[in-house]
């Protein structure tokens, strides 16, 4: 229950990559065969990356993971005293992007976010300045689920003639997506969080944006990102596109069901709530704070039940900082540390919702009576 | 024979991933045991691959290959009006990170070969000025094969406190290396050059190196390079390291004999030479020239006959520029057009070395037929 921080690759996902492990292995920059016939499973799947947004073949540009897309469309587009808008709830791949180029003579305004984690567009209007050259939010947050209004900010990013970035990495795959219609200039994606591998991203860049390449070389990507092109973990994150297309409903609901039902049942353990909105977020995020207790010790004593779950996001999990995204919301460092993040995905069961329901209160219940915390 | 732009992944590479797809899938951040489970097989991985170039454990950063590899090593130390030096014969990956940063108030020397491809360490010491901050010379050329001499080069570099980078993309795995005899400061590697899988390299960065991070983010790698890790990848890194540790010596005399034995009948083809040094290359490298004709329809026709070579490198064989590795040693653009990469890997036989022998000089001689070239 903690397909936010990554998702096993489907069974038909790796039966679509290993071929290109050791049977159509060519680097697809060679002129022969072995070369081309790499280079054509990479632009079919280049295809199907970009059909799941509505996004052009040559719009996407595959990269290493999320991180490395978000730092690509920041770092691209910037040059020094221009002014960036962001919220106080991105990923850290955002956030931390910002704050190094804040150290090296850019502006950068933080937004704040209403108690659901929600930014407001009128916000993100009333901050943009003559030097504004971009707005980074994100589409879906990875701690609470809660979905930003980016139709709406990409409207008044177009409007304002401002770049809008949206870092999709929880989203992508999991709900609709349209880049045109969303008036998205730029857009994060990453495959192991939708099954697929780990080691690939995507980077949507819209046609006629200007970016600055991050990493130089031979020119790969349309002399955006040199390196030779990682063929298998891109198939795979294209076969891993296909079924998310094709199934983003019936997983959709099915997690949302499970999510309804988990919540519920967690709500009955007392001094507990869920953060993050009730109905406008990720079909599979749940998100909740026991007071008087540390969300790690949670985590901790679920794995010993067998129950994958997290506290915070699995990128800053070893940090002893409380959530940057739960104080935001307006929780106190003390009850941020009581966070407990449980995310479905299309495997889980009702059985295993039945599991962590029946075994978590328990677990609550020991660790307040050992808890410090507890009056 | 096109090893050189990229191999196969060894079956048992393969076997060593498989699991980490789908099995032991947990994100290594995550504290929960199947977190766990994936940082182990990623810190046991490290170690691996520390030992094959005796490095520490904690001097190996894992990246997306060698390109981003030795961008962050040369952006990761420089600062404004810093001097770097490297050779006109580096890969592009180092070269085009050079000229980027030279439109960016760094200041590069770009120093000359000898007519095998030598970098000459009394020249790289006579370039060394009060802001020369590093010297970028790679370990084996990756047209050529030619091997640079970079533990002298190192130790000038020690002496004169300069930090040394070597992209050892070529060779790491295939020939021995010291990072501590040789004083190389920083190195990097790739695991598609030596049966490992796409999309994965490593930078080693000695203990006392102060880089800056290019990819912001989680703070994986030792802050050093944020992402997810791709624990499957880098695990199959380890085992092609493995491999590689094993049977270099055995692979290297395989891989020599053939080469021996293609370079023998090829140079019966009237106006052709070997391009580089006869002995001082790559076990499995060889380059040729035949007058007259281009090497890019050497290479279709080769490809036809079910034979992968290359003109030129794989990452820059679809431009219409001459190597810039030929033109480098000495060779005229018309020459230089007409080169042949032809590089052997473990499972190449002397049979297929003998098929290749049969069939290229009726290649040659037919196309040097059609020439425009031809006199």
């Amino acid at each position: 229950m903690d397909h936010a921080a990554t998702t096993p690759v489907d069974a038909k996902v790796l039966e679509a990559m290993i071929p290109f492990f050791n049977a159509v292995y060519g680097n697809a920059s060679s002129i022969h065969s072995f070369g081309q016939d790499a280079k054509e499973a990479l632009d079919s799947s280049r295809e199907k990356c970009a059909k799941l947004i509505n996004a052009d073949f040559e719009e996407i540009v595959f990269t290493s993971g999320g991180t490395e897309s978000d730092n690509l469309a920041i770092k691209g587009v910037v040059r020094k005293g221009n002014h960036i808008i962001t919220s106080k709830i991105e990923h850290h791949a955002v956030l931390h992007t910002c704050e190094f180029l804040e150290k090296h003579g850019f502006e950068v305004t933080y937004l704040p976010v209403d108690k659901y984690g929600f930014v407001n567009p009128r916000d993100v209007e009333k901050a943009i300045k003559k030097n504004t050259v971009m707005v980074s939010i994100m589409h879906a947050n990875n701690e609470i689920g809660t979905i930003e209004p980016i139709a709406e900010i990409g409207n008044i990013c177009r409007d304002k003639d401002v770049l809008f970035h949206t870092d999709a990495v929880q989203s992508f795959g999991k709900i609709p997506i349209d880049v045109k219609k969303m008036n998205i200039d730029m857009l994060s994606a990453s495959a192991h969080k939708l099954y697929g591998p780990k080691g690939v991203g995507l980077l949507y860049v819209r046609k006629g944006v200007r970016l600055t390449p991050q990493i130089h070389g031979g020119g790969h990507e349309f002399g955006l990102r040199s390196s030779t092109e990682n063929v298998p973990g891109i198939v795979g994150f294209a076969k891993a596109v296909e079924l998310a297309k094709k199934n983003m409903n019936r997983w959709a609901e099915h997690e949302k069901r499970l999510s309804k039902m988990l919540v519920k049942g967690v709500l009955k353990i007392p001094d507990s709530w869920l953060n993050g909105h009730p109905e406008k977020r990720l079909p599979g995020n749940t998100n909740f704070c026991f007071k008087h207790i540390e969300g790690e010790s949670m985590v901790i004593h679920l794995s010993m039940k067998g129950v994958a779950a997290s506290t915070g996001s699995a990128c800053s999990s070893k940090s002893l900082k409380p959530s940057h995204v739960l104080t935001s919301i307006g929780l106190s460092s003390k009850d941020a540390h009581g966070s407990l993040r449980l995310t479905l995905g299309k495997d889980n069961t009702k059985k295993e919702v039945g599991y962590v329901l029946k075994e978590l209160p328990s677990i609550v219940e020991n660790l307040r009576r050992i808890s410090p915390l507890t009056r």
